[in-house]
């Protein structure tokens, strides 16, 4: 649309591509919305922890009120669970308002900012929408180079983002060698460390990264309850780093960015360790069960650390799109990933069993036709 | 904090200075927070809307999901409500994020952003956070001075802040004023109509702002489910403007800006005319309680439009911060406006009549000290 209102760099954004909401692909195709099942957005197949639903029943009483703008309770949960001071963490709606947050506090008009091809949308999104300049580093077996992004740094860079696992490739990069990247990236450039798929990884993979900020300044570890802890619907992430960071984090956030309810639920998410190993343990069965489908359908896919796995579902540009609408005729929403440059990929996220097995049908079905 | 990160404008921030939670001032004075009484933060006293409550358990379900980034079920309501397309609608995490969009949306740094002295507090924080330059125009009573603002407007202004009604001072603009100042403002210059204390008008100066829309293109109005709706919460707000304004807000706002729950309380509230009326009878009851009272200890205050009042509580420069203090301590917390550049006034917001009473009683006493 044409206009003469807002900046060139506001006018040159391509908005964000959500997930179908399963409303909208049963309106959209004339289905039961019972009958969908939704792998697109890699939420959590168990969906909110009975655990946080308490939590929130107990919230509801006082939602007339604000939300405590310091988020004084979550802040002390998460500051008990890290090992660090409350005052080095900053909540947000989301962990997408953290990585949004991060590039107004530290980047300014014309500066540049890192990350990586076929890394997470909203790196793109939050630079672009600063009027940053992006440099988009080439992915290495769909992953990060380390290394080519240490040498991708210029002198106006302020920013580089990393995601581990990646999103929506699910590579994943071992500790040392996040380490090793962060003894050599200047001072003066912020680090995000979006580990929003930290929480499936198995035990050999874990690293206490909440640990490394204290060893580097402008490190910044960026979490969120919308996966592993099944939170999506309330929209609360969290910040981790120290206070010359976080105090220009919470010149931008909004005061009241995280709602009464999320703060509650999180906390109560937090503590719920039986519900994330089930959700892990879950995940990792389910992972097996995509990945013997795949190969018994001779798919190549990338082999996933996070909730979800991407599999090339042909060899044109035009496959992605069109299994896709396939699988939504028969009531299965999964994610196209051309908008990243991989549109003979789809992003598939890891459900239930029977859901997992609800895919795998629709899919031999849809690449049979 | 001295630190080498970030632009000049971003470390220049005052972050907002919420009212205090209830917990936080229990905590701070020893108090039991049965017995404190709130009036800071201009909520609905009858707390969340019933029917809203039976929304949000019906939607408590799908909280592991991803809000529906569209939001279309509340546009579809709101469109229905107000008589524009649902494509009309920008959702907000409160009118907050509204402001905050509006401002990353048509202004880039540099540009200038007009608004008046007096005015809420987010206009100053959101143009400063995108290092706009700010035209800030004298009040006139208190109140915003539109001929003012229109001869403060200069070349590279791109947007307008207006409060109708005002927050903190609760000054009202009629409708005549407003649409006169429209019909001379460069067409380049985005208008934002805050209105977020609308519902506790009176009938006679009720008008439909949404209807100027279609005849404005510039014109955006925002308004709120946190005051008259009870929802503050769950945040949820919202903007009314034409495709290209609302086109561009999209492209900056984050996807799942508005979580699940707070989609179906506002549907819900937007349907609960008898919560609706409950809320504005008591604002009216309320407000003749304080006003009765303020005339009775000899207090200078201005007629207000909203749910709170602007209260003169005593002639020097201590006098809020002193009066507030002496309030806390008796468990009564209201919003000193120092930071407005009003530090001999307090703000009230309107309780219910027991709450008032206590105010008034504290107060009394506070002033006796």
């Amino acid at each position: 649309m044409s206009n003469n209102y807002g900046p060139d760099y506001v006018r040159a954004i391509a908005p964000y591509q959500a997930g179908k909401p399963i409303a909208e692909v049963a309106r959209e195709f004339g289905l039961d919305e019972e009958a969908i099942v939704k792998l697109a957005s890699n939420e959590n197949p168990f969906g909110v922890p009975a655990s946080a639903v308490q939590a929130m029943n107990a919230a509801a009483a006082e939602l007339g009120r604000y939300p405590d703008a310091a988020g004084f309770d979550l802040k002390a949960a998460l500051s008990q669970r890290y090992d660090v001071p409350a005052d080095w963490i900053t909540l947000g709606n989301g962990s997408n308002d953290i990585l949004e947050i991060a590039a107004h506090a530290f980047v300014e008009r014309g500066q540049s900012v890192v990350y990586s091809q076929f890394s997470f949308a909203v790196y793109a999104l939050a630079t672009q929408g600063i009027g940053a300049r992006h440099i988009v580093v080439p992915a290495r077996n769909h992953g990060h180079d380390l290394a080519a992004m240490l040498a991708a740094i210029e002198a106006d860079t302020r920013l580089v983002f990393i995601a581990n696992p990646n999103n929506p490739t699910g590579t994943f990069i071992p500790a040392a060698e996040i380490t090793a990247f962060l003894d050599k990236v200047p001072a003066h450039v912020v680090v995000v460390l979006d580990e929003a798929y930290n929480e499936f990884l198995a035990a050999e993979n874990q690293f206490e990264s909440a640990e490394w900020v204290k060893k580097y300044p402008n490190l910044m570890v960026s979490r969120t309850f919308s996966k592993a802890y099944g939170l999506a619907g309330l929209r609360v992430g969290f910040a981790i780093a120290q206070p010359a960071l976080t105090d220009l984090m919470n010149r931008i956030r909004q005061p009241f960015n995280v709602n009464s309810l999320a703060q509650a639920a999180a906390i109560a998410a937090l503590n719920d360790k039986e519900f994330l190993q089930k959700s892990a343990a879950n995940n990792t069965a389910g992972y097996q069960q995509f990945v013997a489908a795949f190969e018994q359908l001779g798919l190549e896919y990338v082999p996933s650390y996070g909730n979800f796995v991407l599999v090339k579902v042909g060899s044109d540009a035009g496959a992605g799109a069109r299994v896709n609408l396939a699988l939504l005729k028969q009531g299965v929403i999964v994610r196209p990933v051309g908008n990243y440059g991989l549109p003979e990929w789809l992003r598939i996220s890891i459900g239930l069993p029977q859901e997992n097995a609800v895919l795998i049908a629709a899919l031999t079905k849809a690449l049979a036709e």
